[in-house]
């Protein structure tokens, strides 16, 4: 079912409930973009900070623009599930006179996707449900108090304030004055007979003056002005009904508060329910939920753990659960669409899913990157998934919901790391796998450098990959991870070229906790001299040609723009 | 004229010869967003310098998504003038397979406000027409060639590389040469009978060697690898007349690069045609055509003047004639929309405009806000205007064009300046109006201060106007500006409260063009001790409460925020 602001309201009353009845839900969202590339492109050796500080830096400016939330039950005299499912559109606030307005980043080609799936960009815009985070509401209720508090200020008319009346103007801001209290007195006695607008003429200064000394006065009273051909002005001041109208035009006389979060509510509701939430392959979804609905996302990875345990206490992400054994081998593709199609056969087992009246019925259709379908799918592909492990017990348990089996425990609060094959996945509820990575190095070389260089340099070394991480420095990778004793000692001043370094990978990345901003060669030295017989460092100011193979030299910018980062071998 | 991707080639096709008929041309666009706010918000004090920084700054991460191009040509026979106007709709490249994919920011209320005027974001984001500016179409050229002459590597399949062959897999990998090596033979052989397709089962390493050390050696052949049900791979190997598929997907084999500029060829062309360039409140306008069209914007104000001279060398700005003596007294809002309602009635005279067949006739519809239909009432605001300058002239001459006249010289190469009074316009054609601020003065103070707080400072002063700069310093005016010499000497060590300073506004430019990055007291010191006994600077530690007024204690925080910078009085 589609939600937009025009059946916002109906929806978010019955929410509680249904999520109360609800065994899990499963969450999807669409993005006005994904990242924004240069130093934020994802390597296949990003360890879980540093991709939360990629995802934090590269992602958060784009904004989520539709929200899939589809709600599983299930019945178990008929044993099959209840589904209803919600796509909610998502803008910001538009219409709240300057006390919210927010930017917001979007990349073309997420656009242009997202247009040719049919996305509805007029509706999103006119119609998107607007939503406040915490800390946005907070700033909200101090600037509508301030702003109530100075209606007078908040007209349209031009508002100056001056420190004081000139002496010659004296006379006439008291005659203004007089004018005023007596259309007042008029307008009070006798509410049949009082003219309904008092209008003079006056200067632009005295205009000023009235603005400033005279409205002041008359909290009651509405005063406007428009400057007439000649350049002289004319006053109008009205009576106190027109100010309510006014104050009418101001948010928060007929909403409560609740109102301006918008569709925040709906992410608190999620927590408060307590409900397991299912996603795939989600740390940007619960990046962008965390920012944009709960709070602004932390810089400290170790605070993004603590902030997503607080609002979503019980997720699996089921792109974790296709990619670990025993499924890893079972499913060639784990992407949400072929992960469908293989789930939909054997030796996989599919719970009957009965779509509640006027929701959707998405087992006909074919809807992808629309959020509330791909929430859908990903429920589907959770129940197959954990029927399958059901299943392969000796004991199963066929009358039980998913939700209730004890073999999804492993799978919680683990969020998946695209490309990186031996971190597969975040660990939000404690420390993170810390893999060996003996067998990698941080290589830096001159910018003339090119892949051949490098392969050169470790030709001793047996097959290696390299994973560029500038134009001046790489990881190097040994195939035959047993090598890894015989590197460093095998590079010293005259086996390494002039203006190269290379270093463990534990040294790389202490020397990045140490705040290290550049790694390039001279902040290395520290390291090279540390352990000056097996860390080479070699940094000579004149930089000899390496040696180039044929291929590249054919093909001379090729290399490094075109080798992609990739992990598929171990 | 609506034009998008769609017929955007016919229209360009018949540009040169419509430019080059026409007598001047109007223009507007739309953004996707206005300012930032923040440190960009824009100050009645402003200097030209000071403002283009700030659109620099706070305007040019929003994208044009409308430009309206409305052409006047002028009949003598008849005595009318011809138009055609067209809309162009412009939106990123988003198929260029990577090559450029550009991050734009939004302001949420601008796309509201375009929303809710009929503007068609679906339309815009599936038709609009793409462009690239001189920068970005080096940078393309650069990326096409590299991309061009790695076609290999630019197929979908996971492409590694690898250093070597292990010694244990040189025998696979030579079995595999030697299968792929047949399986061309007999493709170029026999065309009838050649299999069309190789394909053979591998393990993931093996797919990777295959693809490093295999597939580099047969360039006219297409690799593409499957992985398994359990894990293995299947690679397939095709012959060239597929690899000819992918070349055309690739941009520029059925495209000259012209293609690719897209609708910056709009704006050369317009250069190239020498011809008047007339828009209204123009000066977002020019910096986003600039910047997202031509090239990206300089740092430097003066670099902006001479690069605006060069790519549009006649431009005249309608509000700048319609806020400029004779106009300024006839006409109470300059806004687009009334200044046409006053242009319409005598004393102003309307020459017919007949719009050529096919184009729409704006003559009937209000579509305010779209980019077309604002470029024509534009260049109809600019004939009434020439016209009202001819017929005040004693011998004027109604047969003429109104680019003809030598009337409108004096209002070429200057674009308004919004908010500023004393400097209501930029001179992009030679230096700036400098008027006398010898009546305003540049002041520090505690962060605990408010208005009256200020107003009191200068009580002696008679009445001054207050425009806030930061939460800590203001500039303030006085109403009388032969009190000016007056003011600094009256402040002295006892007569300035503890944290506060004042400077002429003279010296406070002075600082800034020093590159003091924040002008805060410390700065100002410096100033102070050259002129030790009329600026006066005072900033011991210990900062007492300042005087409050009744007023302020009942409404804390109000003065801060509500008091908007407004200069009307000179």
């Amino acid at each position: 079912m589609d939600v937009t602001k025009i059946n916002f309201q109906k929806v978010l009353e019955g929410l509680d409930d249904e999520l109360e009845k609800s065994c899990f839900i499963a969450i999807d969202t669409e993005f006005t973009g994904l990242n924004d590339g240069g130093s934020n492109k994802l390597s296949s050796l990003d360890t879980p900070a540093e991709r939360y500080k990629k995802v934090l830096n590269g992602s958060s400016q784009f904004l989520v623009v539709q929200f899939g939330l589809s709600i599983f039950n299930f019945d178990k005299k008929i044993m099959k599930y209840g589904n209803k499912t919600y796509n909610f559109y998502i803008f910001p606030h538009t219409s709240m006179r300057g006390l919210c307005d927010k930017n917001f980043m979007s990349q073309a080609s997420s656009l242009s996707f997202l247009a040719n799936q049919g996305f509805d960009f007029n509706k999103l815009i006119k119609e998107g449900i607007p939503f406040l985070n915490f800390v946005e509401e907070e700033k909200f209720n101090l600037n509508l108090k301030n702003r109530k508090s100075s209606l007078n200020g908040d007209s349209k008319v031009p508002c100056h304030e001056l420190s004081e009346i000139p002496s010659d103007q004296i006379g006439y801001v008291n005659q203004i004055v007089s004018k005023v209290a007596t259309f007042l007195d008029i307008s009070n006695g006798d509410e049949e007979k009082s003219p309904a607008i008092l209008e003079f003429q006056c200067s632009s200064f005295q205009n000023e003056l009235i603005f400033s000394f005279v409205r002041t006065r008359y909290p009651n009273l509405m005063f406007e002005s428009v400057k007439k051909i000649g350049g002289s002005f004319t006053v109008t001041v009205k009576k106190a009904e027109f100010k309510t109208e006014l104050m009418d035009r101001l948010p928060l006389k007929n909403h409560p508060i609740e109102d301006f979060l918008g569709f925040s509510e709906v992410i608190r509701k999620i927590t408060n329910s307590g409900k397991l939430v299912v996603g795939h392959n989600m740390l940007l979804d619960l990046c962008h939920i965390l920012g944009q609905f709960c709070e602004p996302l932390p810089e400290d990875y170790k605070d993004f753990k603590a902030m997503t345990n607080t609002f979503f206490p019980r997720i699996i992400d089921t792109k974790v659960m296709a990619t670990t054994k025993p499924f890893r081998d079972l499913l060639p593709n784990s992407a949400l669409g072929p992960l469908l199609n293989t789930l939909l056969k054997a030796p996989f087992r599919n719970t009957e899913i009965v779509t509640v009246k006027d929701f959707p019925s998405y087992t006909d259709s074919l809807k992808y990157h629309e959020a509330g379908y791909d929430a859908f799918i990903t429920g589907r592909c959770f129940i197959a998934l954990v029927n399958y492990l059901e299943d392969i017990q000796s004991a199963c348990n066929k009358a039980m919901a998913v939700h209730e089996s004890s073999l999804i425990t492993p799978f919680y609060q683990k969020v998946f790391m695209m490309k990186v094959t031996d971190i597969p996945y975040m660990t939000l509820s404690g420390p993170d796998l810390e893999p060996s990575r003996e067998h990698i190095f941080y290589v830096t070389f001159p910018q003339n450098w090119k892949l051949q260089d490098i392969f050169h340099l470790f030709s001793v070394h047996g097959t290696v990959r390299v994973d560029w991480a500038s134009d001046t420095s790489a990881f190097v990778s040994l195939h035959r991870k047993e090598n890894c004793h015989f590197v460093l000692s095998a590079f010293n001043e005259s086996t390494l070229p002039v203006g190269c370094s290379v270093v463990s990978y534990e040294s790389y990345i202490n020397l990045k906790h140490k705040g290290v901003a550049s790694l390039q060669a001279a902040e290395v030295q520290e390291s090279s001299r540390k352990r000056s017989a097996s860390v080479v460092h070699n940094s000579s100011s004149a930089l000899p040609s390496p040696k180039k193979s044929r291929q590249e030299l054919e093909n001379p910018k090729l290399n490094k723009t075109q080798f992609a980062v990739s992990t598929d071998w171990d």
